[in-house]
């Protein structure tokens, strides 16, 4: 009998493990927008050149939360802090578990004193939609991400997305609007002109260089593409296209796609009923060389995502007993993995070496092959010193690059090792065939990226060799 | 002032090779079916080994013609004869330039005793709507490939269009059609019945089993699409993704991709006034390593492309003095050529080469950054010996592949060389970036592809060594 609900479908299954790492998904796609407008590798210079026009206006959730119990749902539900909250400002909003694993995360914007919109992927959309139903005295609107696949099908969303980021960015923010716009601080909204529409903004950046995201009607889509791109023609600006898109999170290092914490407490039994038995949280794909007998395993902690500064003991939340609790100093840490080139090289050309089965497929620039990625990151002895959750290739800095949460006593230099493939020749999921692991050297460095300098490497490191 | 047709672009620019080289269109799309249903590498696998649903219903014109001198245009315009071309059969159909020089080729399938459609690129469809508007009793009408980038706008066209192949095709289809199919002659049409509906085929084939190409009103796409799949699955029937699709050809032999020869005669000057200042011919993106300044360099006759058996001089047709004084003995002929694995590695680990600007970007399993590719075969001591115009790699084979034209004192299992890259750093197409270019070994091969024995290989053929 097929499943009403995830919690159905967790109990039919039995091994939730299994039936994420065999998820029949396919790859998590950044739909609707064209795959490349130029080349990928031309687009993702842009914004560290000259200017790039972002378009957000398809792969991810719109949840509106509005009403007098507005704040408080969100208050209650995220570990940030609300107590400075004004209109016109944005938050990266975390919600965790009662047992302090993360759901996800997305931008919060205040976009009027009882109104919200929370923009992210569906765990936590889901999440706010039903605690929202709980007793709040919210309206609640969730305006779900575009078809992976549209085919030919007409799609609408509630409003466009775009940032305008880069060194040229604010050339091209005030030409379009006619005249100076005001560099607020980050994360704070106001207003600007495009094309006789006044639309609204929040204050972002990206490389170093101040940048806006904006958003609007739309029915306005095209205009306003239009007249961005004709402004910034002469800075340079390029339209993003959805292949180029993904890695710049690698070089920004913000991790999308932790696993949401939902599938064990006893306490999130109704939200697993409540929950379809074919959504996000029951499809998820989980990718990756760790493969643990317990999805709980594959959980995350807010500090381990880079998240620390964010718990606020401030409020009553979901969870806060849970993270009171832990020992921060402990935590694993975000940093980012730069990949050896001579052994993505030889991931790289594996499709032409007709020996032996091969490796899993490096795809550029986008090499994750589920929607949730989770690959070993081990010493040279084998031992696990955490995960790496987002993987890729850098065309500004030529390196294939990842993601990854270590223990706090490896330190940035150190040489590391990634496990690049499934274990047993691979999972059941569509976008998997036969293979072999490869163990990839990786530099530990910061995230947000920037490279090691050579004094600081520390080739063997644990190992001293 | 902006060009107001064809004619008057080439006037303004000057120099026609140059004005396509730098085409500011980008790669060459299959649009609107989405890239990967699973992975390009399964989609690939499933025509060889168990069935594969194409999906050819975007990226090709439907040009129809109908009425009582719709023959004699097509007899008229085509090399080939048409003095056998009974209702219910197809024919490559294939118009050459009054010089010779081959404008393109598709499928002209005759539906009715006066009714025909051709299914192919943009110019032999610009061609029949032009000639077809000289004094024919014929009604035309052209239905469009589908926009490259539909960004979310609705898709339609006439009539969906799918193949069913591989070694379980047949299967596939006797199990849609509720019984069995009879194996009419190749490129014959029949019927059968799909979900209730009644559709047309016609008889085709791949990897040495049977298949079919069916059609049908657009309204009945998705029923159609879904029962095939539900049919297919117990055969393990894959949908193909518009990622792998285009390298099916690198195993069939068929280059998708001559230049029309249209850019020069004075008989056509009346051609070019008619077809628009941004249409396919003035867009076209000429890609690869070689670079003439005569634009007729890039023509092909239909001997150099594999088409001499067509030609027919059973009929008057445009081109047909000049195709009986060319010396078919001298020609070059079609070949695929097997690139040399350890050369097609380096290529594609060069993203990783932090030294130098590194080399042209080659994409799996379509590595064309152009509308038309004309890259130098060359042997050991670089003179030129053939053209290499579509290339990409083959999950099948584990290798990548292109169709060549080559001199015809080039025997099979020749080692040659491929320029892979522009001259100069590149041109300015949108899809090219700064690189150098890499002299890649090749084994010529037949085409269709098989892979040369051992026995025949000749490396150094040419030069001793």
């Amino acid at each position: 009998m097929s499943a009403k609900n995830l919690q159905e479908l967790l109990d039919q299954k039995g091994n939730t493990v299994e039936l994420l790492r065999d998820s029949q998904i396919g790859a998590y796609i950044y739909p609707v927008v064209p795959a490349e407008f130029t080349n990928f590798r031309r687009e993702v210079k842009s914004w560290q050149n000259t200017a790039v026009l972002f378009d957000q206006s398809h792969h991810m959730f719109n949840t509106y939360v509005r009403g007098a119990d507005a704040l408080k749902l969100l208050t209650d539900t995220g570990i940030n802090s609300t107590a400075n909250f004004p209109v016109n400002s944005a938050k990266q909003f975390v919600p965790v578990s009662p047992e302090g694993g993360v759901i996800g995360d997305g931008i919060l914007f205040r976009l009027a004193e009882e109104e919200f919109v929370f923009v992210g992927r569906a765990p936590v959309a889901n999440w706010l939609m039903f605690h929202g139903s709980k007793g709040y005295d919210v309206e609640l609107e969730n305006d779900p991400r575009s078809p992976s696949r549209p085919y030919g099908k007409q799609v609408t969303r509630s409003v466009w997305r775009f940032q305008i980021q880069g060194p040229r960015a604010w050339d091209v923010i005030e030409k379009l609007n006619g005249g100076p716009v005001e560099q607020l601080k980050f994360f704070r909204m106001s207003t600007m002109n495009i094309a006789g529409h006044e639309v609204r903004t929040l204050r972002h950046g990206m490389a170093g260089a101040p940048g806006l995201e904006i958003w609007g009607p739309y029915e306005t889509y095209d205009q306003t593409r239009e007249a961005i791109l004709e402004a910034g023609s002469e800075f340079g600006i390029e339209p993003c296209g959805s292949r180029a898109y993904s890695s710049n999170t690698l070089e920004s290092g913000w991790i999308p796609s932790p696993l949401p914490a939902v599938y064990t407490s006893e306490g999130l039994r109704e939200y697993r009923e409540w929950l379809p038995a074919d959504g996000y949280e029951a499809t998820n794909a989980l990718a990756g060389s760790y493969v643990s007998d317990s999805i709980e395993d594959y959980y995350q902690n807010p500090w381990e995502l880079g998240y620390g500064g964010f718990v606020k003991f401030d409020h009553d939340f979901i969870g806060r007993d849970a993270l009171e609790a832990v020992d921060k100093e402990s935590q694993r840490r975000k940093v980012t993995l730069e990949w050896n080139a001579e052994d993505v090289a030889k991931l790289l050309a594996s499709p032409v070496d007709k020996n032996g089965p091969g490796y899993q497929f490096f795809d550029l620039p986008n090499a994750n092959y589920g929607s949730s990625s989770f690959d070993r990151v081990e010493d040279a002895d084998g031992s696990l010193l955490g995960l790496s959750m987002f993987t890729g290739y850098s065309s500004n800095e030529r390196v294939a690059l990842s993601l990854a949460t270590v223990d706090p006593s490896v330190p940035h230099g150190a040489e590391v090792r990634v496990i690049w493939g499934e274990p047993d020749g691979g999972s059941k999921k569509t976008t998997v065939e036969p293979h072999e692991q490869f163990s990839v050297r990786a530099i530990v460095s910061p995230a947000p990226y920037t490279a090691m300098a050579r004094e600081s490497y520390q080739p063997g490191w644990r190992t001293g060799s």
